[in-house]
């Protein structure tokens, strides 16, 4: 396995600063859209704002922002002190809660008792319900829902993060051309794409699908037991984080020649994932990529073949908004990231995806995912 | 590294009539206890029930059990295959809705207009409000405040890998009391305890607590940097997932020879273990397992040092109802698995922790754990 670049130094850590500036954002975002105030759960908001993973999953963790007033994160006591020594501690103050006690009993009057918050999306229901009993006159929203783009617009050292996740897993895509398919399983490209990831500085793997023959026509299969054979179109759709941020991509390949079909399958998919990077630019609704991308499927008659929306945002998670689907009116805001995927999926037979993440700037749309996208031919 | 056993073959797959099962059961304790259904979220209590794990998160996926009626699957239409697939697919009917549509719109005729919902505690937040805006006469109430009890009591299959699981943390146990502790650091023998686990057939490591000297004071310390120094007391806690059943057990060892102090501290917990485990039986409320332990440390003059709860059970997690702590009053019953580890802890200087897993049985507690639990010399 050749690494062909020098592995490159990890970048320069947040600063407490950085997440100081970061929930501050976010409380004055809340404001603005008429909001009491945010409430984050553990989990990647609760990382992209003080850098801070809790070992805690059942016993409350959260964090309030209030416009104006200081963040505070209430913890389980025996977890403080690992929240004291997150990156962000220093920009907030602790409140700690103790087994046996009623967590709502400390959160309550941080929140005040009345207004609405916005909740992280992945905030636990039964921490909800605590707070919808312990505070009746207050009222939630889902964070995604009242702040989509919070998290969407990603600063000068996030975009360096993501475009190094995007070169890894370019670097893994041009490796695994190499290996061989033909009467392997899937699930051992599979651990072939993993190991690659990871050599190329992925501290976690989240997907590594391989979807040979008729497996591919099931966008969200992962790798089975399925043997791979000569004639097999194989879709490959894989990422995970490096350095906390994320890649993702997909490209299909054949193994030996395609068939007309196939190939003018291929054609399809390749040119409406150009347009859907092409209409890339500031100011234009997220719903106008799924529409070009989809447009191009659907004027060539598969549009009932392509039975997924055509991106989603990422970022310290793999998939978040903002998400390129029909409704999502959202302007494109320079510094967002997002996949680009369109796909045809013919039931038992045979599917087509690829995917690159895509960058807004001020001219465009720029790709952090450049390998080609021809169908390759492996072995 | 030896293999004391010869690897036991895998477990007899759960079959679909199991989960047809335990869907009715859960179906009729909600209507027994005056809900109109439940509304079960992925995670371990859909795996529990369903067999199924689906790659989604933001998507909603939700399983809807209502007392007298066929248990319905909400899916998205892109992962229906999987939810297909999943064993207990054969007894329940699946609902898919494609994005870009409204999920609320097939999964709200499934709950009716009215009546209140047990919901799953990890439910997204989002999803609970989209059903409460769906459903505004709808009110829900987390799962293990409503039914605690539903995963709580084990069959004789889940009590076999539960064992098996806990035979292969004790192996771990014994194994790594013949590595080198001094001069290391608590990363490395956390790595050697990952290994272990993975060695004696644990499919996913959940923790691997490493806590050395003052590390040991922190509960919840995982493993870091520090160099294990002679004289330190080190706290173990190690468990994860094995054939799908949860491992979790706690020994705090000793580099070289130990103070009195040390001993007499250990002494403590051990006694305090051993009086937990001494109160089990079915009727007792699970408080005075807490109240049982709890009672020797205090009487010892180190009840504010023990920071926490006494136990949880465990079984698709290793963190689940029942908890054994104060204003707990579930009565333990027969098939109950549970942790008892009662700790002590001194800021800056050790800590010590001893857990076993215990089930209860018609006549007591039997322990799951059976390694030695006096304080051992480690190199």
């Amino acid at each position: 396995m050749s690494s062909p670049n020098e592995p490159a130094p990890p970048p320069v850590p947040f600063t407490a600063e950085e997440y100081r500036a970061r929930m501050a954002r976010a409380a004055e975002s809340a404001g603005a859209a008429g909001l009491a105030g945010v409430v984050v759960a553990p989990g990647p908001d609760l990382v992209h704002l003080t850098g801070y993973r809790p070992v805690s999953t059942e016993r409350l963790t959260l964090l309030v922002l209030r416009p104006g007033e200081e963040p505070v994160l209430v913890v389980p006591t025996l977890e403080a002190p690992d929240a004291a020594a997150a990156t962000g501690a220093p920009a907030l103050a602790l409140r700690d809660w103790t087994d046996g006690t009623d967590p709502y009993a400390v959160t309550a009057p941080l929140l005040g008792d009345r207004g609405r918050f916005a909740v992280s999306d992945n905030a636990w229901a039964m921490h909800l319900l605590g707070l919808q009993r312990a505070l009746p006159s207050t009222t939630y929203t889902a964070l995604t829902e009242a702040l989509p783009m919070l998290r969407a617009v990603k600063d000068t050292a996030e975009l360096e993060r993501l475009a190094a996740a995007g070169a890894a897993a370019d670097a893994t895509y041009e490796e695994i051309l190499k290996v061989r398919f033909s009467g392997r399983r899937e699930a051992d490209v599979a651990a072939d794409l993993a190991a690659l990831l990871q050599h190329f500085g992925h501290s976690q793997v989240d997907f590594t699908v391989v979807g040979s023959g008729p497996n591919g026509a099931n966008p969200h299969h992962e790798a089975g037991t399925r043997t791979i054979e000569r004639g097999d179109m194989v879709v490959l759709d894989f990422g995970g984080l490096k350095h906390g941020y994320g890649s993702d991509t997909s490209r299909t390949v054949h193994v030996g020649e395609p068939t007309a079909e196939e190939q003018r399958v291929h054609d399809i998919v390749r040119e409406a994932q150009q347009a859907g990077c092409a209409a890339v630019r500031p100011g234009v609704a997220c719903q106008e990529i799924d529409r070009a991308a989809r447009a191009v499927i659907t004027e060539s008659g598969y549009g009932e073949r392509f039975i997924h929306r055509t991106g989603h945002g990422i970022g310290v998670t793999t998939h978040e908004p903002p998400y390129m689907i029909e409704g999502e009116e959202q302007p494109l805001v320079p510094g967002m990231c997002f996949s680009v995927e369109p796909g045809i999926y013919l039931p038992g037979r045979f599917g087509v995806r690829i995917e690159d993440i895509v960058t807004v700037t001020e001219d465009g749309g720029r790709r952090l995912n450049t390998t080609a996208r021809e169908l390759a031919i492996v072995e």
